[in-house]
């Protein structure tokens, strides 16, 4: 039995998605930038992909770059912004539960005497929208904020942050890192200001290794690497045609977002309310946020404990980001919530193939292993 | 019929790397951070890649970070050196005969001050030794030298930069961007002194979007973007299991890198002749070059004309590195060759699978085409 339920880690590859890559690998090996035909054909995929990237989230395709992940993406966005910007203000707005793809680099940046705002959540998990618009003012020149928390699925405050800029009269870009939500939450970038938009392929069902970037065309970033004119020389280097490939073939396949939301909100609600029948236990995502995720608390059972207890049982979780491997979670903390809290807490990740049989089981293995398991005291 | 001679552009993926990337989408396809089995037996997977990219160059598996190719590998250890060496000195030693994914990074970091100098190639296309020795001093804080020259395969003397920079009393870190030599020539890196050393799957039958970089364990290097802890956190972000896994099987499938280079150099030295019986035919490739590429210049046909000729035919070779699409080659324009050379240029390069029947036919196809093309005057 294998019950997947870490999904915001990282998903199994669609099948068609796999023997894309795989075919693509052995018929249409040819480097996009030769001259000849196997170049040609090679281009193709590349241009196909981002046509259907670009329509997820309503920009043109020349406005799509494609990267190795998530962590390239925002890397790509942040520093090319700011360095894009740097003469007009030296403060940046994010929040206190951003990716560590985020965070990283603001402490970078901070390193180098810019003024990093990190809005904090409030004991939901949710961040305040009078909070988003009071920290932009003239010298802002980037604001970067998740659109959904990777921990929590708390769905974040995009909508105000354009007006909130226009507002301000601030030259900052806005940039979104948009990994946990990007072909789950419709988003329209031109409808929301937004001039930076990061998306990864892993997260739903495309192979780990391939990234998307969304760059206003009149959002002029600089570039973070430098090497031939891949990618408008804004991300050089040979095209992962491969992944290209199968990261199409992923979004072509993407089931209706917005009836996938209802379907999810069903599992999560039913998961919610069989959870908080067990006593003491504690659910940390915030009421409304994106149903594809549930963070909760045992407050009895070591987080890392439970995980290996439900693991035996043929189910997977985890107990936080998989991306801050054994450090105790920076989102709960910066929600206030207690130590105890924060390493009993365990994070349930669904995708479209969840169903509530599996979340049955799940429900079952929980209760039988908070019977069994030692205590905190 | 498909005769493929543009391998050091890209070459087809190994049928077994393929079927390796394909069966981890699909049933290996846990994120390596994840703490449950699922991720544990991910990681296994890249801990295995290390080892054997490890045993190509004889360094330490823990020595071996993985990127999303040539490209990526070259701006972490170049940026990466500088800013770690930043308070030692601002002078650079690179060469004019280097890709432009190391080309554009020294552009880069001159417009932030440093001192870049770049030798010049002979009129062979050969880098003199004396004027390496020469160039580096007790300011020189980095020296960025490619094994094996992508268009007209030239070798480098690698070996004499370590003792120069010992002899200079220079603090130096020395990079290899070793994309086109890697698997090919041995290189000992211990024993050579580099320091850092950029290698691409996609160049021996692995596919495009992976790469490696070689960090001796005592240069320490900073990180050129920031995020999970992934890679020790010098390259983070999911790690792309799949291609990971591709990658290391097309390594473990390497033929024998000496007995090809006995095998190619028959071949490249038959072709050499065959195309110098060729009226005014010049072959710009040093002799004693690595064999897997021979560059020459009809003088008589447009590059680009004769490329598409010869595709017509089934013939797939480049008019240059494919990352400098369409523009003039800065190689042969460093070497001192005319425009006349450098706008009638080819470049055929070979992989373990070319054979003397598809030289025959190259030779035989270039010549008709030779016959039948419009004139350059």
């Amino acid at each position: 039995m294998c019950i997947y339920l870490d999904n915001s880690a990282t998903t199994k590859v669609l099948e068609s998605a796999a023997k894309k890559a795989y075919d693509t690998m052995l018929l249409n090996y040819g480097n996009p930038s030769s001259l000849h035909s196997l170049g040609f054909k090679a281009e193709k995929i590349i241009s196909e992909a981002r046509e259907v990237f670009a329509n997820i989230i309503k920009c043109e395709s020349e406005e799509v770059y494609f990267t190795s992940g998530g962590t390239e993406s925002n890397n790509t966005a942040i520093f090319g912004a700011v360095k894009a910007k740097k003469r007009l203000g030296n403060k940046i707005v994010t929040t206190a539960i951003e990716h560590p793809s985020v965070m990283e680099c603001m402490k970078e940046l901070e390193k180098e005497g810019y003024i990093v705002t990190y809005l904090k959540p409030d004991k939901s998990g949710n961040i305040n929208k009078l909070d988003v618009i009071n920290a932009i003012d003239k010298n802002t020149i980037l604001v970067s904020m998740m659109s959904v928390n990777n921990e929590t699925g708390a769905i974040l405050p995009v909508d105000i942050v354009a007006p909130a800029i226009k507002k301000a009269q601030s030259p900052a870009l806005f940039h979104v890192d948009n990994v946990q939500g990007f072909g789950k939450l419709n988003i329209n970038v031109k409808k929301l200001g937004i001039d930076l938009l990061s998306a990864s392929g892993h997260k739903l069902h495309a192979p780990k290794g391939i990234g998307g970037l969304y760059i206003n065309k009149k959002a002029h970033i600089v570039p973070h690497s430098f090497g031939g004119g891949q990618e408008k020389g804004m991300r050089p280097g040979t095209e992962s045609t491969p992944l290209i490939a199968a990261f199409c073939e992923a979004l072509k396949n993407l089931p209706d977002a917005n009836k996938e939301l209802i379907r999810l909100k069903e599992l999560n609600d039913y998961l919610r309310a069989e959870l908080c029948t067990i006593e003491g236990l504690s659910v940390n995502s915030p009421v409304n946020n994106l149903p594809y995720i549930l963070n909760f608390s045992t407050l009895k059972v070591r987080g890392e404990t439970m995980l290996h207890y439900l693991e035996s049982k043929g189910i997977y979780v985890s107990t936080g980001s998989a991306c801050s491997k054994a450090k105790p979670s920076h989102v709960l903390s910066a929600m206030g919530l207690s130590n105890k809290h924060i390493e009993t807490s365990l994070r349930v990740s669904f995708s479209r193939y969840t169903t509530k049989e599996e979340l049955i089981t799940l429900l079952d293995e929980i209760n039988k292993g908070l019977s069994s398991l030692a205590h905190i005291k």
